[in-house]
C-alpha cells in the first residue's frame, strides 16, 4: 500500500482502499457502449468518464490508491483514463477472463490482505452515477465504522421511484454500537411493478447499490465460508499473478473460479452483513431510459445531449456523437446516434437493448461489439474512408507511444503527419517527419512508428492495395508484449 | 427535334416531346433530398433516380429526346444522370432561378413551338412514381388524341385511399371525340380528411397528377390568355438564351416571370382542359410516409431499405444510406439516417419534415442544404475527416474530367492516387500519378487536377494548413466556366 495517505475523517485506523470493479459491458448502452469500449469508459453524465467519476469519488485523505479490476482488453484504457484524471499509484489488476463479481472481489481482497491483513475494501462498480459526494462520504464513514467491527456494510440507497430494475434490501434492526447502521432482514430480487410500489410507500426496503465495504479478513473469511472455490481460484490466480508494465496479471487458474456474483454467493448468506441507508442521488445508468431519469429536461421533457432539433418531442432522450440528429412529433423515445450505428428505441424498451446487441452479434455485426475507432497502447485510429481497393485511417499515437515493428504482404501505405512529430523507421532508416511531411512505405518493407515528441502525433494513413484486413501484419518487435 | 424518332402507336403525326420539370427541392424527403441534391436525383423507389425513371418511361418509338428544365446548380447533375440512362439528345434548359411551374412550362413551349408549332408536349415532373407503365401509357395516347384536338390533356388518378396531401380533379360529361376522355367540371384544392373519404366512395374525384399533354400552339394560347405576364417572361428568356456547353441558359428576362403554377394560373382557368381518367400507380412520393405507403413491406407493415435492424417494430420505415440502424419496439415512426443526419418523426408527421428544414436552415445548419458529398462538373469530393489544422477529401473525376487551373493561399495539399490515372499540372510541370502513387502541392503553388484515362480516378487529398474554407481558391482558368 502506498505510504502517502492519511487516514479518512471519522475512520479510525489504516485508510480505505477503493476496489473498482470495471470488467462490464454495458450492452443496455448500445451503441455508445460496446465490449470493445463500453459504458464504464465513456462520459455519460459530466466531462468525465463513469470510470474516472468513480475514482475520483474515493480519492484524497483517507483513501489508499485504488485497486482497478479488469479485463485484459481494456488495461491501456483504464491505465490512460486514470492517468488522465490524475489518479496515481493505482494498481490494475487482469482477469484472464471475466468470472463474476464474486471471483474479481476474492482476488483483489487476496491481493490487498496479503500486503495488510487488516485494510478496509469499498468496493464499487466502475459505472455507476453518484449525485451527492458528501452524502455518501458520510455513509462510507458509518460503513467503515461497521466494517472496524468485522462486519460487511452494504449501501441501501432509498428509493426514489417504484424501481423494477434493482434488487432491494429489507432493513432490520438498527446494528449495536454503529450509528446510522442496520442489521438486513432480507435481500429480495427484482421485484414487480406493484411490489416495488410497496416498497417505495412502506419505507423499509432500499436500492441494493451493489457497493460494500468490509476489511480484507472478514470478506476472505466470508468467501472462504459461502464461495470457498472461488477463494481458492482466487488465491491461486494471485499466488500465479505476473507483475508486468505496471499491471498485476492474475494467473490461469482464475478462470476455474465459478461464475457467481457476491450478492448470491456471500452476501445472502452470511451473518454479518450490514446496510447503511442514505440518499447520496445513486443510480447504476443501467439503461438509456435510467439516463434519462437523471437527466436534466426541457420544459417537454426531452434530455438532449450533441448536435440535436426537436420539434415536437416530449420526454424523449436524444443523444448524438457527432451526426445532427432530428426529431418530430415523437413522444417517450430513445435515440442514439454514433458514427456508425442509430438505436431507436421505445423508452419502456430499454431494456431490451440487450437483446438487440445479441442479435446483431448473431448477425456477426461489427457494430455490435467495436466501434470505428479502435484503442491500442499507444493511442488509437478509426477508418474515415474505405473503398475497394485502398483504406483511409485516421491513427493517433500518444507522446512516447511506439507501434510495433512491421511489415505486410498485401498493402503500401502513404503517412502524412497533420500534427505532431513522427519518428519513423524504413528498413533499417530512421526518418523524422514533421507537420504537414509524408512518406511512402512500399509493399514488404519494415517499419515502425513512434512519436518522439511532447504533443499527440496525428498522421494520415492511405493504404492501398489487394487486401486491406487489420491481419495483414506482421510483428517483428513490440513494446507492448504483442508479438 | 432529333429525326431519328418514330410515331407514338396510337398517336397520329408528329412524336410527343417529353417536358421534364426538374427543379423541385424535395424538402419532405430531407435528409436524403435536400437542395444541393434533391429528391429528384436519388434512386428512391429502385435502381435508377426518380429523373432517370421518369425519362425512362418517356423514351422509345414514338417521343422526341426529352427536354428537361432545371436550375443552373443542378446542369450537370442532370446531364451525368441522363447520359448514365443512356438518354442521349436531351437538352437541357437552365432557369437562372426557380419561378413555378407556369414559367418553366412556358419557356419549354415557346422553345419547342419556335421549332415545330405543332409538336405535342407531355409535361411532367421529375420526382414522380410509377407502378405500372403501359395503362400510363395507354392513358397517354388517349391524352395526345384529346391534345390533337386542341385540349390540354390531364392525368386523373383513381384514389386508392383518402388522400389529402394531393389536389383533385371532378371529372364532367365525356369529351365528345376522345374516347376515354371526359371534361372537368372543376378542380378541388387539397380537401379534409372526410370529403377525401368522401371524393373515395364517390368516384366522381380523380387526382390531380400534374401531367399533362397539350400542342404548344395550344399550350402558348392559353398562357397568353391566362398568364400574359409568364409568357412575355418566357419569351424573352428564350430570345436572349445561350446555348453554352449543349444546355440552353435561359436569359435573365425569366425571372421577371410571376412565381405561379401552371394549376392555378391556367388549368383551373382554361375552357380547354380535358382528363383522361387512369391508374397507373401513380405516386408523387412527397414524403416519407407516402413512401412508406407504395413500398413493400415485412408481416409487421415495416419497409426497411439499407443496413437496418428491427425487434417489435410496426408499420415503420427505416432507411439507412451505411450507418447501422436499429429500432426497438417503435411503431409509425419514419427513421431516416444519412452519413451526417439522422430523421425520427412520427409517420402522421411527415408532411412537418419541410418545418424541421425550414428550422434547421434558420440556424445555419449546413445539413439542412448541403449534404457531404459535392458534386461538381467534373466529378464529386466529400470531406471525410477534419481536424484543427487538417482535413482529408476523397475526390472523384469522371473520365475527361478537369478541375480548374487554382491556387490555395492557406492550404498545403498532398495527393494519393488509390484508382484511375491523374494528370496533374504543378506550377507548369506535367506529372502523370498511377495508382500508389502520390504527390505533394506546396501553399501558393499554380496545380491542376484532370481525369485524362478511361476509368474514374479516385484520390485522397490531405489538406494541410491554418485555414481550410472551400474559398480559400484563386481559380486561374476553366473548362466549365466558373473563373
Amino acid at each position: 500500500m502506498p505510504q502517502d495517505t492519511v487516514p479518512l475523517a471519522g475512520h479510525p485506523g489504516d485508510s480505505i482502499v477503493p476496489v473498482i470493479l470495471c470488467g462490464g459491458t454495458g450492452s443496455r448502452l448500445w451503441p455508445l457502449s460496446r465490449e470493445g469500449y463500453p459504458k464504464q469508459f465513456w462520459p455519460l453524465i459530466s466531462a468525465g468518464t463513469m470510470l474516472q467519476e468513480t475514482a475520483a469519488r474515493a480519492r484524497g485523505p483517507g483513501f489508499a490508491a485504488p485497486v482497478v479490476v479488469c479485463g485484459e482488453a481494456h488495461r491501456f484504457l483504464v491505465a490512460e483514463q486514470l492517468r488522465e484524471a490524475g489518479i496515481d499509484g493505482a494498481r490494475i489488476v487482469l482477469e484472464p477472463e471475466a468470472r463474476n463479481s464474486a471471483a474479481a472481489i476474492a482476488a483483489a481482497a487476496v491481493l490487498i490482505g496479503e500486503e495488510t491483513p487488516g485494510a478496509t475494501l469499498w468496493i464499487m462498480a466502475a459505472d455507476a452515477a453518484v449525485q451527492d459526494v458528501p452524502a455518501l462520504r458520510q455513509a462510507l464513514a458509518i460503513a467503515a465504522a461497521a466494517a472496524g467491527t468485522g462486519r460487511i456494510a452494504t449501501f441501501g440507497i432509498r428509493p426514489t421511484m417504484p424501481e423494477t430494475g434493482y434488487g432491494y434490501i429489507e432493513v432490520g434492526a438498527p446494528l449495536p454500537g454503529v450509528e446510522g447502521a442496520q442489521q438486513i432482514a432480507r435481500f429480495v430480487e427484482k421485484p414487480d411493478a406493484a411490489t416495488a410500489e410497496r416498497f417505495l410507500q412502506g419505507g423499509r426496503h432500499l436500492w441494493n447499490s451493489g457497493m460494500f465495504v468490509a476489511r480484507a479478513a472478514t470478506l476472505l473469511a466470508e468467501i472462504a465460508a459461502h464461495a470457498p472455490e472461488v477463494l481458492a481460484a482466487a488465491r491461486g490466480a494471485v499466488a500465479e499473478a505476473v507483475r508486468d508494465l505496471g499491471f498485476v496479471r492474475l494467473g490461469p487458474g482464475f478462470v476455474s473460479a465459478p461464475s457467481v456474483s457476491i450478492d448470491t454467493s456471500v452476501m445472502e448468506r452470511t451473518q454479518l452483513a450490514a446496510v447503511v441507508p442514505c440518499e447520496p442521488g445513486w443510480s447504476d445508468v443501467g439503461s438509456w431510459s435510467s439516463l434519462w431519469d437523471i437527466a436534466p429536461k426541457d420544459g417537454a421533457g426531452n434530455a438532449t445531449k450533441g448536435p440535436v432539433a426537436l420539434l415536437d418531442a416530449k420526454r424523449c432522450f436524444v443523444r448524438s456523437e457527432g451526426i445532427l440528429a432530428a426529431v418530430i412529433g415523437l413522444e417517450d423515445v430513445v435515440l442514439v446516434v454514433t458514427d456508425d450505428a442509430v438505436l431507436a428505441c421505445h423508452r419502456d424498451r430499454a431494456q431490451d437493448v440487450k437483446r438487440m446487441v445479441e442479435k446483431l452479434k448473431a448477425a456477426g455485426q461489427r457494430e455490435a461489439t467495436e466501434h470505428r475507432r479502435v484503442y491500442r497502447p499507444w493511442g488509437s485510429y478509426e477508418g474515415v474512408a474505405l473503398g475497394t481497393r485502398f483504406q483511409v485511417k485516421k491513427i493517433n499515437v500518444r507522446p512516447g507511444g511506439k507501434l510495433s515493428l512491421q511489415k505486410h504482404y498485401h498493402r503500401a501505405e502513404h503517412w502524412v503527419v497533420v500534427a505532431g512529430t513522427a519518428m519513423v523507421e524504413r528498413d533499417g532508416e530512421r526518418i523524422l517527419l514533421r507537420e504537414n511531411e509524408s512518406l511512402y512505405l512500399p509493399l514488404g518493407c519494415v517499419h515502425r512508428l513512434e512519436n518522439p515528441g511532447m504533443i499527440p502525433l496525428t498522421l494520415i494513413e492511405v493504404q492501398s492495395g489487394s487486401y486491406l484486413g487489420e491481419d495483414d501484419i506482421i510483428r517483428l518487435e513490440d513494446t507492448y508484449g504483442r508479438v
